[in-house]
């Protein structure tokens, strides 16, 4: 059964500061409720003014631990701080990973800080169409500053660094030199790289290193920011305080340049043809069902025609 | 410059069993060639012979020294083999590992016997378009076993798994016990198990887990083909022959059940709908470069429209 959502209710408590309004907003986008798209469109007037930070890198670098000392450092500074952890290789959403939030982080009974955990639940198109929703909502509910931390590794989370205004890579020493990095691919996607764990060993070449790959890949990016690399140790809070200034000075040169406008319509524009593609798989799901689909696939295990006919073929019979 | 194409001469000599022809027409696979729906119009008519074989497992387990032992026994009952070696995480084709095969293989030189590697070029779709229209070419140029061999791990591998008739998993010692197998989400997708490098200690624990899983799995599956435990050491070609054997009895019972057809039509359908995406995708760019889409987004960004609206509105555009 589905229930039945007040939608205006729901952001105008959303929007009054209230943690389980938030919480129900994102659950329609967790469950990719039909109510969405009314909550998306009375939603959008008040989204655009929160600072979209993602936070990537390999596990065991201590992505947790820096969330935490940067939520600690933006509340310091009277922001109101969402953290939204994004797992792609889990397919259960705001259970253990939020329980192991909570156990580590003290801010949990903040009412300044919301804090939810997003997986992929197997629904069209995954977390690809989930987090910009529900980054949405956050914005739209007068957070500052979210903080969208990836777990895992691969593809997707390159995507969903896409989504961010900024993005923080971090590593530590000795697991991600700066070939280790580049074969990674996220060199390209780092507005900010943190090497964690400063206190250990190799710390400083792999500070090194990072600068000279940084230096190497520089024509490639988009002039006017030169891409810091910071030395931390998010557990005792060293360094912290330069990661949450450079996080705030990418704002300001994103805001200057036009850069964050240029992103965020880019981001626009793959969420918007996102949809579309999943409304296009949805109808030739139903034309598949309706007998055309399954018709023309019968035909090229025939031989009778090919994937390409068959494919102008459905096209046609869609209207295309 | 695009080179002009002979189609029908191409596909004329790799039908008589000339090997450059064949390659020349997996390279326009490899290129997404303008002529590539051309090509795959004539090879239509000759497509459905081949018994398309799978093969997956982790790094390490032994694929490529299965599939040079599947080749040998496979030769010896006068098949002609093909090899496909998919490597969905490299961005390059047909070089350093079709060399290692070379070297590997005494097959090399045996015209019964073609070997191609083929990797993700960036091109829309990528392996999962590729795959299946490589698998075309080798089907209608006769070859009687295609086995394709994927390099990698992750997502990918499930999907190139699915454009296979029969799919071959393969675990090692130590390595794959049936949880770990389970949790790999290679449980569901094997037809076929082979416990590879079974001299090795823990081997009989290993096909004892794993018959285990699969037996707790039995009710998921389709019913009348008990999925084997082989156990084998491809190296010395211990267990080689049960395996052909499993490959041919499970071929059979895909025919006499009529699951064959099944499963070829349910690629069919995910063919064309790829095809259908990519060039729907191609003609957003077009709306995009054009404005329309550009315009939609700049209206998300300012909160003057939400991504549902703008989808509703491109798709109005498109004519759909």
């Amino acid at each position: 059964m589905i229930r039945t959502v007040d939608v205006p209710a729901l952001v105008a408590e959303a929007r009054a500061g209230t943690s389980r309004a938030v919480g129900r907003l994102i659950s329609l986008v967790d469950d990719q409720h039909p109510a969405l798209p009314e909550a998306m469109a009375a939603l959008a007037p008040h989204t655009g003014g929160a600072h979209v930070v993602g936070l990537t890198g390999a596990p065991g670098v201590g992505k947790s631990t820096t969330t935490n000392a940067l939520v600690r450092a933006l509340r310091e500074q009277d922001q109101r701080v969402a953290v939204l952890a994004v797992d792609p290789s889990s397919p259960f959403s705001g259970g253990a990973l939020l329980g192991d939030r909570i156990r580590m982080n003290e801010s949990a009974s903040d009412p300044g800080v919301y804090i939810r955990s997003l997986a992929s639940r197997g629904h069209l198109g995954g977390l690809s169409v989930a987090t910009p929703q529900a980054i949405r909502v956050l914005d739209a509910a007068g957070f500052d500053t979210i903080l969208v931390e990836t777990v895992g590794v691969g593809q997707s989370e390159v995507e969903i660094a896409g989504a961010a205004d900024t993005t923080l890579v971090l590593l530590a020493p000795g697991m991600g030199d700066g070939i280790q990095a580049a074969k990674a691919g996220i060199l390209e996607i780092g507005d900010v790289f943190v090497v964690n764990k400063a206190d250990r060993e190799g710390a400083d070449s792999t500070v090194r290193d990072l600068r000279h790959m940084i230096q190497l890949g520089e024509g490639l990016t988009p002039g006017g920011w030169r891409r810091p690399v910071v030395k931390a140790a998010a557990l005792d809070g060293t360094g912290v305080d330069e990661v949450v200034d450079a996080i705030a000075r990418h704002l300001d040169w994103l805001a200057t340049s036009g850069v964050l406008r240029q992103r965020r319509t880019a981001r626009a524009r793959d969420e918007i043809t996102a949809l579309v593609i999943a409304r296009l798989r949805a109808r030739m799901g139903d034309l598949g069902s309706g007998g055309t689909l399954q018709t023309l696939a019968a035909q090229v295990v025939d031989g009778a025609s090919d994937p390409y006919a068959a494919a102008e073929e459905l096209l046609t019979t869609l209207g295309v």
